[in-house]
């Protein structure tokens, strides 16, 4: 039925699924797509005119016209669409065949639908994608996670179409099972604790130091060239900055300031929950979107708890390095709990993560990109074994020479009634992770006394349980 | 075979279980409990001695010596235990018998099996014991949830074995369903947080100020005479003074500061992001007893991160009133975050929670017991729909009147690298809820620029996308 057999199947013709097959025909790559809206199969067919891409609106006929084993990546929103999907296309697959499922799906639900493929005899890779539209038409970051098989059968396309940084591909295995919708999930939750630490020292600079968009965009503008280089920094200079059409007024300033969410960087906190790992700044990030959605309850809080008015201890110059010095610092605690919660990850589900990888992975394409990642990289490359990056010689010292800012932003936002969550947090896991001794103990005496909970002594092995309530 | 009908059946006759059995015993109800540990059918048989009780080893006695409807309560471990018992128990009841659940159940589980005995004709009724065996034995605070028919067939029991305040039992109905399992969830959530608030203090004062155990332990004990006045502070003093045994040393000095946890805390933050609120003191508080839990890693951290060692900004009295201040306003920070929860839990199950209920059976028996919860029940009386308790006119003069300590004492830890994760968390979250605007709109314009999530304006409704790459 088909003219040509295609290198690759798309099913979902979305923004996201055209530009990833466009990219894929501009490298050479044969592609398919299918899709029930015409509509969008005819913007495939115009967007890829002269290219090898055709566009599908019958599963039998898409599935016919892609070579053996067939590998088809699903572009379709998480959940129940997936599930679809997957029945769908089931019934035209083959032995060898495998689907990929390229949209941010819950990892749980990757491992379970690995199972129930593979007792038909098919394969599945569940693959986080970042870059968004842009990134998808000219080169995302990617992570795959499954078996060796099944990649090595997309890698030469992946590689193609991925970003790539000092010419190698923002894309590789990061391990067996639901690995790569993990280090995506991972991914999300550090890209909320960013966002949400460039949003508190931007508030810092609006309400504690009444800059202008502007000047707070030149400011975010001028360290996207040094140190804090990264996408998100870059963008957030592009939002401060863009005019709105209708009313000629800074667009930043008309939007509501009630932030969303999808359920990433939840799955990232809860999951880290289960697994015993703290991620302090993404948990607090989580919570500081769910606080913008109260806005009716704060504009109310705000008539009755009215702050004292203290001003910021710091200002001019002197602010700004200040709270720039604490961004980098807070940034890399940031990475270091996703990257340990990883780590963890990796151990308890039995994905043979490899950090090294998900850093090199992350350095260009994804939208937590950043001149640290390489750093990073360097320091899982120096000891594959490293507990946590804040140990690494060379962040430890970076951390070092940054604490202090970190902490002079922190207490400053706090005498001037700013809230600084997440920035917050960073600190204290800092103070923490650095703590030989922490107060547990006396949790442990208390939970030993109200719930007979037991406890373990620093002198002897054991549980010891303690009659507290002394004659 | 029973030579009595009794009123009330127990399975599980571990301390708790023998403690609650004891306690209804003590106040004239004729009581069964059933045991397949014949040391425990005993142990209950000894200490019960010239009581109304009576012990069995075998399901069908003890279930035919129970008067009708039934009401069986088990004190087994959360999780499979539970549905162990259930399915070796629902062979002898008959209609309109109903089964409690009083551990420390998760609700999901608790609305699950509420299904499965109703569709049996069986009635079942999740409740929260809290309180510890010493409660159990002489007054618990009780949380059932469940159908109000259940409930009133142990009312007269319940309500006469609880703790008191002011003449008032702390037992009530919280709702239907899981609801009493999901209150005595969030009250372990803010246990959580207020321990490691506690915690917290207790470090400042050890690492900061150089006290003694002793110096803080009288410390906390005076607190315990006045606003602070509550259990876990109470206990704080004996855990600080109980001298070892075996050494002749302070006790809490021995205990590894390693702080356990059984999912109670975590299972609140989880479900908290779930429903979309806001809960930061729980969440890092679930953080904190994680990074406890990471020892070898925190030793290993110490040597390569050294603090610079900046002291403390305060010292002598001023310090110890300033942290008298801040753990005052920071937990009532932490209760209005749980009880906020509750709010909208109920509205999302359909619980019917009434919150002043909620406060008045807090305020005796319960770990999380304190004299601010009778503040906290007057304000949920003034007003039932309140949104925060931190808008009631009575707690918010409070919390005005006390957050400059809590904002000093949190600046001062973090100047000297003392991690005060949860003090900081609620300082955040009351500087964010009384914020009219937040920096969320930065970071809608992110997600938009990016990911073409879309964004809310101010200025018109509707979902709005913007081609954020101006020429």
């Amino acid at each position: 039925m088909a003219d040509t057999l295609y290198d690759f199947g798309m099913v979902g013709l979305g923004t996201m699924g055209r530009a990833l097959l466009l990219n894929m025909a501009d490298h050479g790559f044969a592609v398919a797509g299918l899709d029930t809206d015409t509509g969008k199969v005819d913007a495939l067919h115009s967007e890829g005119a002269g290219k090898p891409v055709k566009g599908f609106g019958d599963a039998a006929a898409f599935v016919q016209a892609i070579r053996k084993p067939r590998a088809i990546m699903m572009l379709v929103p998480a959940g129940a669409p997936v599930d679809s999907v997957i029945h769908s296309l089931s019934p035209f697959l083959e032995e060898r065949d495998f689907l990929i499922d390229g949209g941010n799906s819950y990892f749980k639900d990757t491992d379970r639908r690995a199972l129930e493929l593979t007792a038909k005899g098919l394969g599945f890779i569940g693959m986080g994608v970042s870059g968004g539209e842009s990134g998808a038409r000219h080169g995302p970051s990617m992570m795959p996670g499954g078996t060796e098989a099944n990649y090595a059968r997309i890698k030469p396309i992946v590689e193609s179409v991925a970003a790539h940084f000092d010419g190698e591909p923002c894309v590789a295995l990061m391990g067996s099972g639901s690995a790569g919708h993990y280090v995506k999930t991972v991914h999300n939750g550090i890209e909320y604790a960013v966002m949400q630490m460039i949003s508190e020292v931007y508030d810092v600079m609006k309400r504690g130091l009444g800059l202008s968009n502007a000047a707070i965009a030149d400011t975010f503008d001028a360290w996207n060239h040094a140190e804090l280089q990264s996408f998100l920094v870059e963008i957030t200079t592009v939002v401060l900055r863009y005019k709105d059409e209708a009313t000629g007024k800074e667009l930043v300033e008309l939007i509501s300031d009630k932030a969303k969410q999808k359920g990433t960087g939840k799955w990232t906190s809860q999951d880290a929950m289960d697994l015993g790992m703290p991620i302090p700044t993404v948990d607090v990030a989580v919570a500081a979107r769910e606080m913008s959605g109260l806005k009716a309850e704060r504009v109310e809080a705000a008539k009755v708890l009215k702050p004292s008015g203290e001003a910021l201890p710091y200002s001019g110059d002197e602010a700004i390095e200040c709270l720039r010095h604490a961004l980098y610092a807070a940034v890399l605690i940031a990475y270091a709990q996703g990257l340990a919660l990883l780590k963890e990850a990796s151990r308890e589900y039995g994905y043979g993560t490899n950090l090294e990888t998900v850093a090199k992975v992350w350095r260009a394409g994804c939208i937590i990109r950043s001149r640290s990642l390489e750093t990073i990289r360097a320091a899982y490359a120096a000891n594959p074994d490293l507990a946590n990056i804040l140990v690494d010689p060379t962040i430890s010292k970076i951390v070092l020479e940054h604490e202090c800012a970190l902490r002079k932003a922190v207490m400053g936002a706090i005498q001037a009634s700013i809230p600084v969550p997440s920035l917050s947090a960073s600190i204290a896991y800092l103070d923490g992770y650095r703590s030989e001794i922490l107060p547990a103990n006396l949790i442990q005496g208390q939970r030993d006394l109200f719930g007979a909970h037991t406890y373990e002594r620093t002198d002897k092995e054991g549980a010891f349980h303690t009659q507290w309530e002394q004659a």
